[in-house]
């Protein structure tokens, strides 16, 4: 929240998010000159860059360095009042065990349901809701994805112009399948996460599949019978696995296996092409949130706004997933405390020590995690960043976890562990069955999926205003001091509704910019 | 090489490949009925498949089963001749120990010249030979993806068909660059393959990066001065790195950006299109060999026709790199062995250790290789499929190793250690500096590269009937006798010069079939 409005433009402007904080960031757009006068009355002493803090008061050598009201650090050095306070002038706190954490003991007071917000979707048969209405081509191995791509361009250009219901047909290439140890214990996670992508709701329940034959993830093995969709929920009918088998001996040459791919896409844009949006209450939303390319307005703007949207959405009665393990580690006791149960709580620290292991076999930690582009926008570092990461879950009480590559079952704000990496958060966000995506960027970013509208929100007016046709959502107006976030969330929740509804497209939609599916495969490859 | 000549195609056919085994193979299509009479005089007792093994004389429980004159397991049950010896009549031996290996004790005699062959290939300034003349996109993040595969389609369109010498423009695209530990160890080993595949001689030595500005993988760290190409060698005048950053503030919207990577396309298309074909000895050749989708005459036609070629091409002076460490783990004794010097030796034996070690952190060990294809093939396990896979090396001394996504700088016989898994191997030998790959496969894979030719090898003719326009030579003529393992090697030898010269395309050039770029990150993610 903004210390003062600004009264011109060009005041220097200043934020501190916790009346605890004895450092402040710069609003200004490219920072302040050394000698600029803060609204706190401090006299700058060096040139701040924009987003970056300054001491409000003298910090002597080892003073905890306060933002979000808790230590990001420790000053290595005295550090006068108004001097910048850049990383190289902060010791990174070591990361807080995982013991004796407080286990849901915030207790949040249920939020008041928020009533009469829907929005116009697929129905699926399994009950759960698309906001597109897309024809999957699924694939078992890298191996078949050239000759995938092939016939993908020719069921683009000569299937899709007849079938007007559909948006969209999507090739689930990937670089799992072959090659890989198979039977490894956390060879389970890129597994269940294709088999999870396949079955996300904006597919509507058509599995069409293309296996090579001999490779390692046979589609029995993607697509144990007990997964399939259902053609009918009361019934419990499934469709069959409808796989096409490049080695098939009934294929000879290469345009056989063409054709029959593009026989097989037919059947199944048919049935797509048939389906029409309804009315769902906005419950069905499954809204994965995502940060990257953070700045140090993350936390102040865009991130508050999302948490401000994310609790409307819960109180809507919908889904909403928040991730990047190493993003909330050093915001973990800030979380289990918010836990509704002990267990939930105690769910989110095992992800939390399983995570910890994991870089610890590859001889790095939490720490890893901050970028060139991170340290530049002002975050100094990881315990910086994740505390502005986890504003975006806002204040509902955490009832769910969900490990990475799972499909999530349940309402409310869950924890979805996932990488902090926005491809492969993404993908496993997908694989939870996400139907919406937000995603906030300060550096800027041009992100986007081929299977969900990724709508992005900017954390600064001026990265707003640059990629004009990039953002969808302008949050730096709350550095502005011309919107509050409660403004913003509710541009933002009522901007879901009408993407969900397919009455807007997100910019990436209408660029058709996407990112590729990246798996998180911890286990090794053969 | 087959026992017998077959006197009618009919005939049953078994290939027996060393005079101690005890097993043979069933060569004819469709394998063979219980009570076929073999050419050794056995009756058969069961059906057994094309490619599968029979037992020659009657086995104890616990005997050696011996094929390529080496056990590949021991009888878990008493096996009477003429039975079907299938996997599960088979106990895998334990990995060999990596103490007290034969250190370049075989001492090959060198192999005698070959001369006067040639090929048309484009000269770089650094002394690199090109096969193809390609306008290679490096991405530093996969954040970029999507923008440049925007941009890529309007080049392609638009620019392309007005430089007609050059063959292609190729988007690096991969999941590296940002969300990865970075600093750990092992990243050591993407981020030099990232590196090495930018200065792939069929680029030109044209390195055009796009950059989002806040990754960790930074342009000047993934081409850092040192590693640029030169212009003149002779005056060891290398270009400036030609980055375009999309969070360059000169960007104002996304068409901003597009038409910039335009103009940047441009300037290094007009500079590759003046480059011609020139003559070069055959010894400018770096061929990357590998085997996907092996079944048993993997090792009894595709690829002893490949190793007689590989000699061909050691003899010429070329580069011939063989890969994939779990394939050769059970042969290492006869490489080793084969090494010119035992520092080349103990260099293999650390890669193999490496590579023990990495499956062991992931608890699995090489026996995670083979697929459920592999076996359908015929190969019980892994040191059956690694005994048929290191005979693409051929009979040459092993002069070199290099680590994965090192750039080859030697000629003669490498081995050039990387996973077995087909795209990352390929990925690998990309970055190596290899300029033409050969590829051999028993259950058919649609295979291919974009940045290099591929030239399929088929091992069965039943399989090269069949995908009569993907698989671009048929060695399944030694199995049925007509052609000889040396008729079937000089051919591809001959073709790869032909390929090498543009004057023939593979048929994954034809059709434009590719596999992606899938990096080798022992690394964790963050």
């Amino acid at each position: 929240m903004p210390q003062t409005p600004p009264t011109r433009l060009t005041a220097p402007r200043t934020v501190r998010m916790h009346p605890d904080d004895n450092v402040a960031i710069v609003a200004n757009d490219g920072g302040l000159p050394a000698g600029s006068l803060l609204p706190s009355g401090q006299i700058l002493r060096d040139r701040v860059p924009q987003g970056h803090k300054v001491a409000l008061v003298d910090l002597k050598q080892g003073a905890a360095v306060l933002r979000y009201g808790v230590p990001i650090g420790h000053a290595l050095a005295d550090i006068a009042a108004g001097s910048w306070v850049h990383e190289r002038l902060l010791k990174l706190p070591p990361a807080c065990g995982l013991e004796d954490l407080p286990m849901a003991t915030l207790k949040p007071a249920a939020l008041a349901p928020l009533q009469g917000f829907t929005f116009e979707g697929y129905r699926n048969a399994d009950g759960s809701v698309g906001t597109r209405n897309i024809l999957a081509i699924t694939q078992t191995v890298q191996c078949v994805a050239g000759v995938t791509e092939f016939a993908l361009q020719r069921i683009k250009a000569e299937l899709l112009p007849m079938f007007p219901h559909v948006d969209d047909v999507v090739a689930l290439a990937h670089s799992y399948g072959c090659g890989v140890a198979i039977d490894a214990p956390d060879a389970s996670v890129p597994i269940r996460t294709l088999r999870n992508i396949s079955l996300n709701p904006n597919f509507g329940g058509e599995l069409m599949v293309i296996s090579l034959g001999c490779e390692k993830l046979q589609p029995e093995r993607l697509l144990p019978a007990g997964s399939m969709p259902l053609i009918d929920a009361r019934q419990g009918a499934a469709r069959p696995l409808d796989v096409l088998c490049l080695q098939d001996p009934a294929h000879v040459g290469f345009m056989s296996m063409i054709e029959a791919i593009l026989r097989q896409a037919r059947e199944h844009l048919q049935r797509l092409n048939q389906r029409r949006r309804e009315t769902v209450p906005a419950s069905e939303l499954v809204v994965g949130l995502q940060c990257g390319g953070s700045d140090a307005f993350s936390g102040v703007t865009a991130n508050p706004a999302v948490g401000f949207c994310s609790d409307l959405l819960v109180r809507a009665g919908a889904s909403v997933m928040f991730s990047e393990t190493t993003e909330v580690r050093d915001g973990i006791a800030h979380l289990t405390a918010r836990a509704s149960t002990p267990e939930v709580a105690q769910t989110m620290v095992r992800e939390m020590a399983w995570y910890d292991a994991y870089l610890q076999r590859g001889q790095v930690d939490r720490s890893a995690n901050t970028t060139p582009g991170n340290k530049m926008g002002g975050l100094s570092n990881i315990v910086e960043k994740a505390l502005g990461s986890i504003v975006k879950s806002g204040s509902a009480a955490i009832t769910g976890v969900l490990g990475p590559g799972e499909k999530l079952k349940t309402k409310g704000l869950t924890y979805a562990a996932t990488p902090a990496s926005d491809f492969i958060c993404g993908t496993l966000q997908l694989a939870a069955g996400m139907n919406l995506h937000v995603f906030t960027t300060g550096r800027g970013t041009p992100y986007g999926l081929a299977a969900v509208p990724v709508i992005k929100v900017a954390t600064r007016s001026e990265l707003a205003r640059r990629w004009h046709d990039l953002m969808d959502v302008n949050a730096g107006t709350i550095a502005e001091g011309s919107a509050s976030i409660e403004d913003v969330g509710w541009e933002l929740f009522r901007l879901l509704l009408d993407v969900a509804s397919g009455r807007k497209k997100t910019w990436a939609e209408h660029w058709k910019l996407h990112n590729a599916l990246v798996l998180f495969n911890p286990a090794p490859v053969t």
